[in-house]
């Protein structure tokens, strides 16, 4: 299965991007927050997009769904984030928020149900009804889902989809897993 | 795998409870907030809670722990809670909340790693190592868990372990997941 529609952008395609990592706009965010050992943390995670106005005018990220970014890109379990991590998460949330502001055409800043389906369609997912529904429903408040849940929601099906890919080894959709490997992977994400 | 550990108190178990749905306290605090349809979602779960003051010199829950309060009990899928479920969720918490407390000596509001891997353990959970380390990882912050996050944990710990167990039909701690099904259940959580 592909993800033809996460719209990841080449790596430098945010917007004000130079080359040669001083002058970078993102390592100045990245910088200001990030600790000695040049990692940062969910906590700092969320002060940082919130620092550069990643959200606009959509209400910043709740810090779990600052974790869940960091577990989607964390493959050395470290529960922290380098700045090359930094700049491939910008640049997928970049996809996402584009996605997301093209089907909130009135900037009410929350999408409706149908309408989060068709973009988690067009992502590549090919989810039953059932999956879909329920899904939808998780990720609502009085029917409406706002953009922290909707990238909330895409991080997670997208870490998820990669721990059941990697388990799936004859791409038949099917997966078996251990349970201590199944709540290693499920509860980190 | 038995949860010896929940130490969820028979129904009325809760202090203060009486005969009676009129005269229960947790009544008026479920009612105070429950719409006329007599469920309360994820959002009047958090209020529901604060107001009863549950958490006590604890921070109040973060509405991702309420939601996956009400996914841990969510039989019909509706990702609403009513009265019933409601009480036995006070039983569960009380529990942990408890335990939680006689970890915390200190009335700090964190635990340790260490503490909260015997907890863990305690439940009845038998994991390695590295799935316990990675679980601690991802609900602490700067090195302690809170009880927001402890709660988060159990719940998240107790959800998926159910779901894995139904499907582990010759309870051999082995698993075989559909794609469509593993999303389901894991979104869901």
């Amino acid at each position: 299965m592909n993800f033809p529609g996460y719209g990841a952008p080449a790596a430098g395609g945010y917007p004000g991007g130079f080359p040669g990592q001083q002058q970078d706009p993102l390592y100045g965010y990245f910088t200001a927050v990030a600790g000695q050992d040049g990692q940062i943390s969910a906590e700092e995670l969320q002060t940082c997009l919130t620092q550069a106005n990643f959200s606009g005018g959509y209400r910043p990220f709740n810090i779990e769904t600052c974790r869940l970014m960091i577990s989607m890109l964390d493959r050395d379990m470290s529960c922290s984030m380098g700045f090359n991590e930094f700049k491939e998460l910008w640049a997928v949330l970049s996809g996402w928020k584009q996605h997301f502001m093209s089907i909130d055409r009135d900037m009410s800043g929350t999408v409706d149900p149908q309408e989060m389906s068709q973009a988690v369609s067009s992502m590549g997912y090919r989810l039953s009804p059932q999956a879909m529904n329920c899904i939808i429903k998780r990720y609502s408040s009085n029917g409406k889902i706002s953009f922290d849940d909707y990238v909330a929601c895409c991080v997670k099906l997208r870490s998820l989809t990669d721990v059941f890919r990697k388990r799936d080894q004859a791409q038949q959709g099917v997966a078996t897993f251990q349970y201590d490997d199944f709540i290693q992977c499920t509860m980190s994400i």
